[in-house]
């Protein structure tokens, strides 16, 4: 496909590939949802190496909200296990930069900021398993909405490891009582993208005070009948890293994922 | 249960944490194949501090033979995220022990080695995927024959990281034509325990010249109408650790691995 045909083209339709090579050019920095269908989207984190060794103990030791996907070496941009010829630096449409704990800017390119001590970790993400559930005729209500999905702090407690700590967050997504079984199995096939719900029902079990009002995202409604599902989000990580206060860290934009070309539903996150 | 009763009671019988008490306390150091069922048992990697970010950016390149299932901090002895008291400085039945990638010796205790720069990483096994194949009448060959399963060295290239780099080892179990399905899709569930088959059929394609010569382990026959199967084998860590020439680097014996109280089939391998 040449470039001129592909400029033509919704970027919807394009590859993981060509989007990525869309987004390096600085012909894209929107968000990426549902954009490379099928394709596994990723999470992300950059940190100096002194304390990846504590982010991936963190990460293992909290795998629903922080499956790890992929791991680059120290100081090289690249992510060769998780497609072709993906440059962390440029591949991704935006970027969070915080410095001791403290958001600085939001920025489409971090090659400026690069060094040969940074580690990048990408993290599963709950597209996959929303795609899943909508193939499976489970209607996502915040994606019907067009919305962003409502997301809550909880008072559940996750594993430490090193300055990583913290309380899980959840999305939440309303769900009819027979619709739950089959969401459940569906969810728990992607491990990797926060896997089987970690509770239902009743919010302040978990030390949510009103569904109304979610911490991040926009909220929906849970209609008579319907049960609020919770799963584990990937802004847990995210709130994580930042109270660890690291000199510098990078993450992705909400909803302005990296996108690999690792299928959906790869036994192993490898390319 | 009291220390009387509990002593003489068949250690088959035994709880993980009963168990491990006993192997704490120089009362068990033989083998762990069948003990505790339905608990998690893991190979073992002890090493220093300045290798585990690079030994766990290999496993999570390799997660088929290297599925981590436990990390323990920089100089404690203690897994809580795997069983309750577990130290590993006692609660394995036996250890190896390699300098500069030679064995030394093989011991019961390493609490005279234990230092404050060491690093636990537990690796799934793949006991827990027998188990399952045998609930599901799926004949394991060489437990039928109280043998050690076959394991080969392949020509399979693994994704390197840092020193660590190598080959992948696989277990081989001979099945019949209509039991691969059904076991392809059981071991598929325990993905931290080396998940479905790598391969299977013709072993020169994998480069493993003589089915009835393992490099590891005993031979078990092929017979008319069976297939040979292939799985990742945990056997690949190790070798790989080893041929990393790292000052110190403690395993756990072969067949005597930790017992954990995690549930074979839980959705994450945390206690």
């Amino acid at each position: 496909m040449s470039n001129t045909q592909s400029n033509e083209i919704e970027v919807s339709l394009l590859s993981s590939e060509e989007i990525r090579t869309r987004i390096r050019a600085s012909q894209y920095d929107a968000h990426t949802s549902g954009l490379a269908p099928g394709k596994l989207q990723c999470n992300l984190a950059i940190l100096p190496e002194q304390y990846a060794l504590d982010f991936l103990r963190f990460c293992q030791r909290n795998p629903k909200p922080c499956p790890v996907v992929g791991v680059g070496d120290t100081g090289n941009p690249m992510l060769p296990t998780l497609g072709r010829d993906i440059d962390i630096r440029t591949d991704v449409p935006r970027y969070r930069v915080f410095r001791n704990g403290r958001f600085v800017e939001e920025v489409t390119d971090i090659s400026s900021l690069w060094t040969d001590k940074l580690v990048t970790i990408a993290l599963g993400c709950s597209f996959t398993f929303e795609n899943a559930l909508i193939r499976a005729n489970i209607p996502v209500r915040h994606i019907e909405m067009g919305r962003n999905v409502p997301m809550f702090r909880t008072n559940i407690a996750l594993s430490s490891a090193g300055p990583f700590f913290g309380n899980m967050v959840v999305t939440m997504r309303p769900l009819r009582e027979e619709q739950i079984e089959k969401a459940k199995v569906i969810s728990a096939k992607y491990p990797q993208a926060h896997g089987a719900p970690i509770g239902m029902g009743d919010p302040s079990s978990i030390g949510i005070s009103d569904l109304s009002q979610p911490d991040y995202g926009d909220p929906v409604e849970v209609k008579p009948g319907e049960v609020p599902v919770y799963w584990a989000c990937g802004v847990t990580p995210q709130n994580v890293l930042r109270a660890a206060k690291l000199p510098l860290c990078i993450t992705h934009a909400p909803g302005h994922m990296l996108i690999t070309d690792v299928p959906e539903d790869a036994e192993t996150t490898i390319y």
